[in-house]
């Protein structure tokens, strides 16, 4: 159960209200690295969350601070509204310096929000569920969520430029620390998993069931031409579970075969006649299948 | 500019067909973390690269081999859709055994793709643009791909339980491999770009900037009750850059104010009245800015 | 800022698994009309709320709540799917009985979610933001508020029928009688809003720009052949402001012209002619205009 | 089956064309609560419409006048677009006013439409079919009719102000009365429905299996800090039907338990440990569960 | 303006309800190429229209038409769940043949619609504005017409042999029948603006600037290994407008550049070094730039 | 499995930045009709292939090469947006041709991509997998081809007009070149298959059952008022394959009947009467479908 207290986490004071830049700053509270993603993200784990409490009750930490995020994100979108109205949008026309502002505005913030956040990105698309990640297993939505707070904290940090208003650069300043926080944070968590279960998700497959696959978990494909590729720790390095060197294919073949598939039943009304030459390859396609086994 | 071979990467054979499986295993073909989004992922991400060529290079390397596995899975489904039909679907009622088997069965599978892949997850929702990433930031994206081979591999796993097919479980056991290598490969870039630029991300974020900030940036925040949290290296430990102790406050205290907001232009219609004690609140509101500065 | 209590707000203590009504009850967590929704709903309303205190207060307190709803609800499935593993989707085929319980299973709750909730609907959408109103007109969302709760009610009754565990019903009973008090709140409310400003939305629109088109705010049009529309309280009776009385128009006649429009620039590359006739409709379309003003 | 007459529904005729005005227009046409959203509620209310037939008739009166409505906005944004073209766009820089009015158009009326309606928002969202609701209670229906006229004529109402254009206004004024009589008809057909069945919805879930949480059903609890919540009628009154008084909980706590689930079985690829204490965790959990019977 | 018949268009009394085909009937319905879509389409392209009035009162017609095949749908699936309730769910457990039938079926027929149609497909995907086209260019828009019609038909006889029952089949034949017509219809306007403009959309695109682009309007690049799509009409052929031969490139080169983009801004927070040999590939940028003109 | 060359498939150099004709061309790369369709489009009708091998091959080589199409797009887009920066957003409030075209970018190019090509179209709407067709019938494929094409290039077309820019020119002149050819292309396969199958899709639904409702299959119901459309072609002509003379109903009368349906189940929570006269109409629907066999 929550609760929740009047103050902001942090002050949030513009200094002037400027509609371009709250529609802007929709991106950080409604996009796909927004505030409402972290926030619903958090919170998905931590209800979801079993085993050890204290994963739990970190993520419900967290993700109750973020529910703030997305309040302090609206008083400011709010702040740089104050004071649009309908009427400016009608007379806009007659002066291009308030034209060129206006036509930057998104409409919804007069028409359907009346002056209010919205749970939509900088261009208007609405949030959505799929933004989310949260899997049931603890290192792979640990990465996900440093993944999270990177793709945030660099959407802050280019945003930080396209104002000079004090007010705002000081929330996003406070956004910035705790978003570095935040990646710390995650990394720890990563660290501590990585070390008791191995780097590579899901360590719990069993490596006997791989054996078969086994040498191709090591090799990089070269399939766009250029060797650039080969430069890197990725190409020449050793895998850092030291489970063996990386090899470096640089004109791989293909392993599989031409697929070769049925003609379906009529009742699918597609236009198509036997392949020429379909018996043989029906034929083939069995002897494939015995060969196989 | 690209081309095309005709073999696959690596061979297809289903034991038998499977219209249930195949409802599921669209799920890492069109879903958030399938193969059409590590395929347009990194695709966008080389595509749009600047900088050093290694980059590039290796993104064109993965993301070409990665439109092999879209098809790839392709084959897979339709193998495991092959003799399904219509027809099947009338006679079901009459055997319970065949009705829970079409019961499971995606209907698009017959109605909209006579048989074939469809770029949707495992119940039926459109691949959509939102699943990827491509920041223009490297150790960002790195992340991402990182993470995006992570849970990829992980619903792999998974499914491998679902089935007992061989013939798909050789598909599942060359996916789990080259996914392994993939997560390597990341793992081996990040900690190139993590050597160069630091590990918060963006690293160019000027230092000067986020001075007045920066505790916040070391602050746990314990806002759910209890303390299993403290128990995490997060809570406890030193950030891995070395720029201090982290530091757990278990009962912190809001920092901002509570918001206040002005009573828009009439043109709005809303339906407020001033605030009780309006005239203080908006005094209140000025003197704070003014403090402020 | 927000606080966590670990406790939920109500017991969830389901008597035994049920991974296919898991997949039902995900419509009243991630559905158009499911606790996520109210819960964003009533935290975007409080946090964009202008105007007196209690208002935004009252928003915050049950938008709190909400968030709890969402906890339970996420308790509530992972309890439903506790125990289901992919092996049993690999057995299933061999057990109408099994197979039937888990074809109607959401394949994401073993594949994606690893046993939790997930942010969806009963057929797997993804919960996305238009699903909220937050207008800044508080009658405006108030009847939102009043239809939300109305219709989660509504989706919360017939899922208790579709269950005999006692457990979940203990549950559902008492998310009806929330329902059934957050009816009763926005009642109050809109009571009180009415009372002051009127029963229309939005009230402050100037009567006199209205004035022209006065008639056609207390006419019934039918435009479905038979008149059993005519036998409701619309059509015979009053408007509730006294307004006057309503009109019912059996066979209404248009009163708007038949649409002409120009032909395009040609850099638009239409196909079009000029219409037969052409220059006398443009010139009638002229006239039209020179007409009405 | 249905019917078209040629004319309009009113008289639509622009004074003059307006790009950017035509964008904004576009929310009352394809948005949340346009004119498309309207009609297919209405439609598919009647469609589905079971029981007296008197309601369905009304349904299809209003649903086929909102055919015309959409018609109607198509009109007046074709004539807002008149004479826009691909040229003027390539000019726009040259002069600021031309480019102002010009980046505030909406791309696709030039490149996909050729200068008519959109089904989307004003920030170019497609309709979807998730913005209607079709229920089969009548009364939780009416609500989300009255509810939807009343953001609808709300947004007008707004829109109105965004410009000068007499022509367009005359338009918004038929709507908006038009809107006022859906507001009127929607009340008075709830105000029958309410006075048979009672205000809550749905009236028919039996008293007696609402017996055990009955009192949660005139709580209002209290989770946001500050009590002036306790100043509207819903902490104050009485249930509108006569339940009883409200409660108004100022500090209350939470009934339910911490939330322990399973560790799931190892096909599942979690990475999770038993919890500390786990097998008392388990016993605690049964016991509750039999103490529970 | 629009008027409503009591009367579908044809008759619809299905033998016996179906609930799992209902479910799969929601894509002709609401899918891609359900009846919503076609309304929805011709709709638009009919109140869009301008030029010559035959047109806009053609679409206007069969758009009028297809109004009424969402009427009948509706009507269809209404039949098919008539009888089943949420009792039916919990009941299912008990008998595998139920089960498995209850197990195919939408539970938002139940939960949402309470027994009617959805404007969803068959897998629940809500409707949506991106399904449907109206350019303003009528050759392009009588293709999009025609391959909607060819695709709806395909699916309908898809669907015809899904069930025996002869009532459905019936509904089934008469919406082939209209199918069959539209085909024909958007045939015989596409022949005669063909022979009016040409075949090659949009006609109007002057051909004196497609000039130094011309030949790669005759070519088929041949990216795929093999040739066996020298086989067809496409690659021997000649233009059917006689604008030449088609030349088929068996091994095409790429005649575009090694693309080579600027480093950004720092504001933008990359983490790029400048390319090795960085200096003497902006040179070579701007010596081609130099050399283009 | 695929392979990628570094050169693009034609020179992509621009003569100047642009930032919002940037934001215009990501219609052509991530809307309905962009590069992506097709891209994804014919890759997965080639992957879904089934039968003569010819088809598949040319699928693949036209898939294969609009993945390229893809890069050159987002080549453009690259340079278009080339020097960009978030600064210049802060600065450009002080000039008004600035603001104004900056007004008329779209914010995530800088926020979210850091100036590279998005998968989403002009308005920010992220590319969805309900754009795309592979229906595995032949002929409907291969109309949605032609279509895909069509809207494509004038799409392209459009563009064109809306900048001064040779060195994008020369990009578009390419494109709309290829377009032309694969409108050729499609219209060479479409003759191809009708030539074999008939012209009406799918040729293989038995004629026998659909006799009953044969006559509908030519008949033109004229529902929209006026008779324009009884000059073209669909109202006067024949059947192009021979079937028969349409036939121009002017005033179609309906052939259904008044649809009646059951009222539910109480579990279902309708707040429905029995219709006045219930008992008559249940018994007279029963009558209706005895009389009906």
């Amino acid at each position: 159960m929550f609760r929740h207290q009047k103050e902001l986490q942090f002050e949030v004071n513009v200094d002037r209200p400027d509609p371009q830049l709250a529609r802007q700053i929709q991106e950080v509270l409604g996009g796909q690295f927004g505030e409402m993603t972290v926030m619903m993200q958090y919170l998905f784990q931590g209800f979801n969350c079993r085993g050890e409490e204290k994963y739990k009750d970190m993520l419900m930490d967290i993700g109750t601070e973020e529910i703030g995020h997305v309040e302090m994100l609206c008083a400011l979108i709010s702040q740089l509204l104050d004071g649009a109205s309908p009427d400016d949008q009608a007379e806009a026309a007659k002066d291009p310096a308030t034209a060129a502002i206006l036509g930057g505005m998104n409409p919804q913030h007069l028409i359907v929000s009346g002056l209010g956040g919205l749970p939509t990105n900088s261009n208007g698309v609405p949030w959505n569920g799929s933004y989310i990640v949260a899997s049931g297993n603890l290192l792979a939505d640990m990465r996900s969520n440093l993944h999270a707070e990177t793709q945030g904290r660099l959407q802050v940090a280019r945003l930080y430029h396209m104002t000079k208003d004090e007010g705002v650069r000081k929330v996003f300043r406070k956004m910035l620390a705790r978003d570095r926080y935040h990646q710390y944070q995650w990394m720890a968590a990563i660290d501590e998993l990585e070390e008791k279960n191995g780097v590579i998700v899901p360590a719990s497959f069993p490596a006997k069931d791989e054996k078969e696959a086994e040498k191709h978990g090591l090799e990089f494909w070269d399939l766009s031409e250029g060797n650039e590729s080969s430069q890197g720790k990725w190409a020449t390095g050793s895998a850092p579970d030291g489970a063996g060197d990386f090899v470096y294919l640089s004109d791989p073949a293909p392993q599989g075969q031409k697929p070769v598939m049925d003609i379906p039943d009529k009742t699918l009304h597609h236009d198509l006649d036997a392949p020429a030459g379909g018996v043989e390859k029906v034929v083939k396609k069995v002897a494939d299948q015995i060969k196989r086994k």
